[in-house]
């Protein structure tokens, strides 16, 4: 019997979602604007990728989705925050989002600024404080707060917005920019915390080290392949990413479909889902949701 | 012999100052604006009155200078990032900090953001990573990971900051800005993450339960007069603040000293620091810097 993955990511999902509206409730008090603004962003949906990673991959080696949804919250609400400030005026400067006006041009700067810092504060508690009552031992919990607060910081997820800050202001003119840098910049922006959902979720679940060796290149492949192919969707228009098309054409964003082309980028992703499938070898029946997942992703509609 | 407390301030600040300068280094890399703009506000002075709290709490209990010195740093940084978003235009739309530009002013708004998003989110990998190399135990980590994000989070600091925000917008004319609602909005703002500097030492040095209650009445009685004395030296234009004075009347923000009067805040203060010297009788010398700290704060230069 084929893998019913429809119905997993349809599961999972509801599982991240009853549980982030559970953590972003504030029993007692009415819902001040922080609060409004920080449940319309993290709430407003999205296909919840990274937290169903990190389960899927503590499930992979063993573990349950109960260990790993604290890690898989957490990192979710650090992908969202990340999102509110990516979406800022005097960043990428974008009006809507998943289909919806972004914070900011609802709720104001300020508040989604806040909103924004309050997310990325509040996931380390999410971490720490339901990992504990999830029966996670501190020792695995300080190495999920380590690996993923190094994937967000200034040495991954923010050193790629900023490089990419600085592409867009040196234009493709400028020559500098290249396949590699591209590539570069995708595997910090995007793929740093794609790649830690994976591990975090596996170490959660109890994996041995020759298993989170494979499981980052499952990661990091996955992360390159859904950026590429996030770029070839944009140029075509096809797929529904919920965001005006051509978007980055606009905003003379070198991506690597434009420098690549599209059938190039097309290639590269399609041998980048390989060595993610490859990677799985190792491993048995337990790690199908990660097979059909990359898969499913280096398949989008395009 | 009296406490000495200028050299303890000096030792402490060189200690934690070394330390910041090298966590934020990127050996072999040359400096991007990202890094420059998060050394930029990061090592750029102040009183670094937060770590010291952290470390003398730690003494104070019997605990080394050392074992604190990871998560002081990282409360600094949580500090300096709050500082940096702050000031933002959208926010309080402040030109200058400890007497040079801010941080914006200098690198432009979004590297100020994400200069901000770094050093929290680098905050939680310096308090782990440096705090298992210092030996301290993975579950009292894991304790403070869960105490700082709670008293920095959508709960403390950013709950402080909105508040702030949403008296500014609503002015003194509304006639819903009381003396308690402004000693909340500091004791959010400014208090939580000040007691949580405190608590946060004492426990990595080994506190028990009557011990951190103790510290906490300290850190809460400290915190929320040293709020108390800064309105007072804004309106006075006294002591050696490095902004502006008159700043919080130009933008109509109700203060303390604006509500109560310069006298009765003086009152206020001076009994917060009579609240937070008593709340350290059960403590043995050890504690002389927690004294002196409170007793200097409460004496501030108006």
């Amino acid at each position: 019997m084929p893998f019913d993955l429809d119905t997993y990511l349809r599961t999972k999902k509801i599982l991240i979602e009853d549980k982030l509206d559970l953590l972003l409730r504030n029993p007692g008090s009415p819902l001040g604007t922080l609060e409004e603004s920080i449940r319309y962003s993290a709430l407003a949906g999205g296909k919840r990728l990274r937290p169903i990673l990190a389960i899927a991959s503590c499930e992979a080696v063993g573990g349950s989705p109960e260990q790993a949804l604290p890690v898989a919250c957490a990192i979710e609400m650090i992908h969202t925050y990340s999102l509110v400030h990516d979406d800022l005026p005097s960043m990428d400067d974008d009006a809507l989002r998943r289909g919806v006006p972004t914070n900011h041009t609802v709720f104001g700067e300020a508040a989604a600024i806040l909103a924004g810092d309050a997310l990325l504060t509040d996931a380390f508690n999410v971490m720490v404080d339901q990992g504990l009552a999830a029966g996670v031992s501190p020792a695995l919990l300080c190495e999920a707060v380590r690996d993923i607060s190094h994937a967000a910081g200034s040495k991954g997820m923010i050193k790629g917005q900023a490089i990419d800050l600085d592409i867009e202001v040196a234009g493709e003119d400028s020559g500098e920019v290249t396949l590699s840098g591209i590539e570069r910049m995708h595997s910090l922006k995007t793929g740093a915390l794609i790649e830690v959902s994976v591990t975090a979720g596996a170490k959660i679940g109890g994996a041995d080290e020759s298993q989170i060796e494979r499981l980052a290149l499952y990661g990091q492949s996955i992360g390159l392949a859904f950026q590429i192919i996030d770029d070839v969707l944009d140029v075509e228009g096809g797929g529904d990413i919920g965001k005006e098309t051509g978007v980055d054409a606009r905003n003379e964003k070198s991506t690597y479909a434009g420098i690549a082309g599209i059938d190039e980028s097309k290639k590269r992703a399609s041998e980048l889902t390989s060595t993610a499938v490859a990677a799985l070898d190792i491993f048995d029946e337990k790690a199908e949701a990660l097979r059909a997942i990359a898969l499913y992703m280096g398949g989008r509609n395009y």
